[in-house]
């Protein structure tokens, strides 16, 4: 007798897909089989595909600001938005502001997500690799926390080749994963500072003041460092073949060297930062969206391998309010723009329409893209990203031929826009299923605040 | 209910290994579950791994000469050598002769194949795309062929490029796959007929007169014509990475181009041939062994995923009797010496420890080499190749510690030596399983002949 | 006392452009300095050019058809076109046919070049290497042939690998260059055959029969198999980046291969076969035109030094008349189309314009694609394709800043058309001198027909 | 009737090795003929080859030191060492220091060379890219400085990607050439600090400091940071192919970079740095010497012409002495031995032994590696670097069948070592002639000091 049935569906188990039916005891699956009866609760998924729930690890929520406040985008909004996309796993950011520790900044976040609704870890940021604040990384460790973030741009957080090294070497002696942002500081800075004197300060100058170029550099220096340090590395948000390139060098040499990248590197464009009045602030992320042709360039990327990982790089800013693109940005200069987008819903339904719906990729692919693939690297297979006896109930009951036009309603986020308001897609999430608990329908999530846990994640990642 | 149970292993589903048991009801799997006591028949798996039978898509069996009889390796020998070894399904190949034609070798191999004990299918040779072979394939397709081999090389065999058009044209219109041995045939000849002009007759010259720089150049070729036509290929028995290397070239710029390996490629070596007295012909094949440098060049290959699957290409010829490699060869040179090396037993203990043993890959990896893969390209997935719930009940029970020295009389096949004596190798096959019913314990082979089961094989294949 | 000095230019000397007088005795260049007073004729060359003579090693005339007769374009008609267009030697073809012997054709071409005004060698071509004909090639090298000429396409004068190789040990040999064109016959054939069955006769089906795809692969073949035996070897008229990247591999991995282009690859495009009415037929030849994207990526390869010589592979059939494009393709297929174009004398004009005067390469670049590089692979350096001292005195004045429309009256050869009507040029010769006497002086050739002289080449060419 | 004639010598006139004579006027060259008669002077150059004097653009003379004084080896003994070895020009170096400015140092440095014997001209290194630096490039350019020197290394000298932008926006804005030090500062900085924390001080731990990674990372990341300015750059010291290897990609895509390499880096190894006592110190500089296997990669990529300038990074200091290695590191790490080894003199015969009596090259090659290759970049082209009429009459009459064992005496420079002690050559100077004046015939150099010329170099260099 099972705690839960999900019947009549098909399942995505890894490279296979299946009709079967899956038997959930505890929380977690204790069977696949041509037909489970016994079972206290049914689902039935006749017509519709079973997925692993989605693991995004790469997101940001409730950041609290060096200046004090935190995103507006809370664990409650974010569990929200990620449930009814889909999503049951994330691994946010901790940060550490110059000077500072991380020890305090690691139990003030783990205190905000107590609010979740979905599971949870989180990268700690190394802004500044102090002796002291590398002395606290044991007490992550003992904590569960399995990687670092290292940041290769932006005033408040970029290391230059000597911290970063240092980074990297704490990494290698705890067993951590290190992901990093790949774009050159300096390069970036001097076009800033020189596009504003020119009165260049319209949004879309920020996809002029950092080009593929400095993409291209960054990532080859860090692959080289990592090799110097024998450290395995995964680059985020990678946005576009040039860049990819570097990646899949490092690979055909042997290296270990990872490459994720975002829905918006496959949808948005540099273009659209150049909508009318102020709009363009609304698409305004880092990396910078491409053109056009590079999408194609990432899915080849994505089907090569090099790229195995999607995430949102969820980091949401309001067009309206305090905190918002439009108050802090429209009568400054792009590089006042509060910089990021939201993402947490609309990942997997961009992946699966743009992916499996256009026959760019197949359904294992897509899997593993969304879910299987993150929770390696972080170090959370089996127990997330697989439907496989013994891991966590996620699931996903996804309607694969239902069209959607996204809305901002549609996302449940906190944020008061979608950079994808309007965009047609085809599939989209029919239930939600975390750890055997049905906690969204019909897009209404029912989980308890509270309800998320904790994932520790050990050293020996991956 | 159950008809079989087993219990207590720790199976490898896919990318996952796992702790389960598995159901089998029918000959299929029906259910993979934390725990299955309700079964007819219990296997007990502790300590043990349960794999998906091994499927060999490219080997030699019983294959009739142009001059009459056939290979001394028999259905119901070559099956018994392959459940000892832990396959339980193969592609083997169908001649053509110059001037003939397909229907009546299909029939005939069909026939000898009726004493099979593991299930199979055929690969259809064209040695020559006469209008009247040509048009028998769909006959072949009704009956469940799924694929065409194209030899770039042998006298008896090769195709020039016109003829491989034609072949890849017919493939293509079809629906087929195209298997291609890739060497050049005049580069060859020449090179043969110029080292026994100058009295170099001894097996080490078989290696001398075809380098890898011929297996490189039909490779390119082999590529390119088929990128013309549109159709997909897979390469055969790649024996270094300086020919993978133009596969991974053609897989970079997203052609559907596989590669596959062999055993062979991995352990011997041209100096092999070179052993005293005549002892070398006994590791004569094409392409020739390389250097033992190159072998880590394959495993850097496979890890690249540029090679994913791993074959036998057994071919066996005693090293005595009448078809034997001594008799024809002794007094002979290089070029009369039966060519081709028996390994169908020897190929999953092989890379499972130079591979998994020796940290090389990982067991996904060696899963996916040796069962999912070549399933999947045979147009066999995913009814073999894989442990899923609705796939046959194909398993082997793998004792992932027993160190084993392989000897002859443990691959169980009709040839007279096994070009790997004395090797040592870590893990060995405990068990066989095939569809539900166990034909394998402790090398001991207890299936039936005749209850092996033709594959068919549809176009749409892959 | 010299026998001419010409004043007041600028010569391009290899590498360097110096303002200097050049003194010329016997013929050949004595002295080149600050100034030149004792001269018995005086060339005054103020504001012109002053460039080594044109080699142009890729040319066919009044070359032998196998059914009797040849090319109307004479050697009279073609060293006026020659001269007229700053070129003063030429290597053209000696054929050889299927079943065929060398000698007699060489001697018989040696003949008919008695005619010529300008120096000249011949490539003896190899259609059919039977031992026969290859015994004769000793006697060629005693009379100072300098190379072979392979095709790879070509009913009438395609090789197999075998006959290739055989050519290629035959040159090793003799120390002779092999030149080669390379295109895969069967490719070809199959998509003629298949165009003309489908009723795709016109002209413009050319390119259609014979795309990039079947250039790089035989040029990665004919790489290959000149590797195999250790043998130098030209590629022919490469169309495009995608074959030239090939010979840039083979140049990287340090192998002696070289790449010529041709004016039409950088003027001309497959949509010119396309012109209305036959008017497509003018701009036949093989490989053929591509596509004006392609025109940057040859002067990108000539700018890398992977291609190094520009000649004119002309080969020169009217429009109108009983060897006519017209009478012989118009009422047939593509395939019936007299195949090639003339370009004798818009060479120089073509390269300089497009390359020079639009800054895409330097003056010395120039001098070495149409002059100094050719000689030397020909075996004629330093005799030809460099103005130093003791080399033949053979210079062109130019006028680099004359605009000219090509017309076909300009060309002066015996071809009722020029592909090249109406293109506008800047750059044009204004007196051409061989041997130190001035034999065309604004357009008027003066030379005395027989006047030019047989340029024996010796083996260790290069 | 010329001031000077060399006659009945092999001159080397660019890409041509021609039997002439030169004739000599006003110190440049006024003849290039088989014959020259009247000259007030005759040199006999029977049997010897002709070259154009050495220009060495890459080296360090009586540079002063930010605490005080200068290096030892003054311009006197520089020249002479210079013209012993038969280099006839060189550019040398003018420090920055941290917060200084450049006018006075240009000053100085100009002041000290008025002894020299040769013809020179300066690099100005930028250490420091204050707005107050820059702004006195201008006055710079007025006198003749063509150039800008970078490093990415080195406590008092590295650039951080900020500051190297600036000099490239810099060097753009004025014309000026930009040379690079390629090597990271950070990852260096870190791995001599863990060795020497380690216990690690000897010399030849200073190559495990800097290794290949190191000097590769750096040259992908000026070269990028180059790209995105639009600014020419010419890489420093090529060590090995790894590092070659990132220049060859970019000139692939157009890039305007150049690479240049040194003697040290086909002779030196490693392990030289780790000869008995402190010896090891003698061959220590900056890339470090490699692996003997490295020296044949660097001759492929000179045949490649990746690298095509060959220079000494003549940097001395003595063994003994104040200033000398010994003192300031015997007893200290690795980290504080002068760092840099002494080259002038050896720079010829070493390249033209190792490449041309060693048939790695041919002469015009080893011409152009060490006169017209350097001349060109440094903007001295076509006053020096070749033998052409209107050229300074800088030649060097090279004997070069004669065996010589090098010696420290035979360099004639301030130094008391050579790193090449004992190395055996085949070819050596026989005289040297600097703008028509002979100043070295037979190892006697008789140039008077003060004699050489300021060499001014104008923006538009190359």
């Amino acid at each position: 007798m099972y705690d839960l049935a999900i019947r009549g569906g098909t399942a995505v188990l890894g490279d296979a897909v299946v009709r079967c039916d899956i038997g959930v005891t505890g929380g977690r699956i204790a069977a696949i089989a041509d037909r489970i009866d016994a079972a206290r609760q049914v689902i039935d998924a006749s017509g519709l595909l079973v997925l692993p729930g989605g693991v995004d690890t790469h997101c940001h929520v409730e950041e609290p600001f060096p200046e004090g406040g935190h995103q507006e985008e809370s664990w409650e909004s974010a569990s929200r938005s990620a449930l009814a996309g889909g999503t049951t796993s994330v691994v946010a950011h901790t940060p550490q502001f110059k000077g500072g520790l991380l020890v305090e900044q690691h139990r003030a976040a783990r205190a905000r997500a107590a609010h979740a609704m979905i599971d949870y870890g989180f990268h700690q940021i190394i802004a500044d690799p102090s002796d002291a604040a590398l002395s606290e990384i044991p007490a992550l460790v003992a904590d569960g926390v399995g990687s670092l973030k290292a940041f290769m741009t932006y005033d408040a957080l970029h290391l230059d080749d000597a911290a970063f090294l240092r980074v990297l070497q704490a990494a290698r002696r705890h067993g951590l994963m290190v992901h990093v942002h790949c774009e050159n500081y300096d390069a970036i800075r001097l076009a800033t500072e020189t596009l504003i004197a020119a009165g260049c300060t319209a949004p879309k100058y920020h996809a002029t003041s950092r080009p593929p170029l400095v993409e291209r550099e960054a990532t080859g220096r860090a692959i080289a460092l990592a090799e110097l340090v024998g450290q395995p590395i995964q680059v985020f948000h990678v946005s576009c073949a040039e860049v990819a390139e570097e990646i899949a060098r490092a690979q055909a040499r042997g290296l270990a060297v990872k490459g994720e990248t975002c829905p918006q590197y496959v949808t948005l464009t540099a273009d659209d930062m150049d909508r009318p009045g102020f709009e363009g602030a609304k698409f305004m992320c880092s990396p910078a969206p491409r053109r056009a042709a590079d999408h194609e360039g990432i899915w080849a990327m994505i089907r090569r391998g090099v790229l195995d990982v999607v995430t949102s790089d969820h980091c949401g800013f309001s067009y309206e309010g305090d905190r918002g693109k439009g108050k802090n940005g429209r009568d400054a200069a792009f590089d006042a723009i509060p910089n990021g987008i939201p993402g947490l819903a609309a990942r997997l339904p961009i992946i699966f329409s743009e992916g499996v719906a256009k026959r760019r990729i197949d359904l294992p692919t897509f899997a593993k893209l969304v879910a299987e693939n993150p929770a390696r690297i972080a170090g959370l297979y089996p127990r997330k990203g697989i439907l496989a006896v013994g891991s966590d109930a996620d699931l996903v009951l996804w309607d694969a031929n239902r069209p959607v036009t996204l809305t901002n309603a549609l996302m449940q986020h906190a944020i008061d826009y979608t950079p994808y308001e309007g965009m047609q897609v085809t599939g989209w999430p029919a239930a939600t299923i975390r750890r055997g608990e049905l906690v969204m329908r019909d897009g209404v999530v029912t989980a308890r605040p509270g309800s998320g846990q904790w994932l520790p994640r050990g050293p020996g990642v991956g």
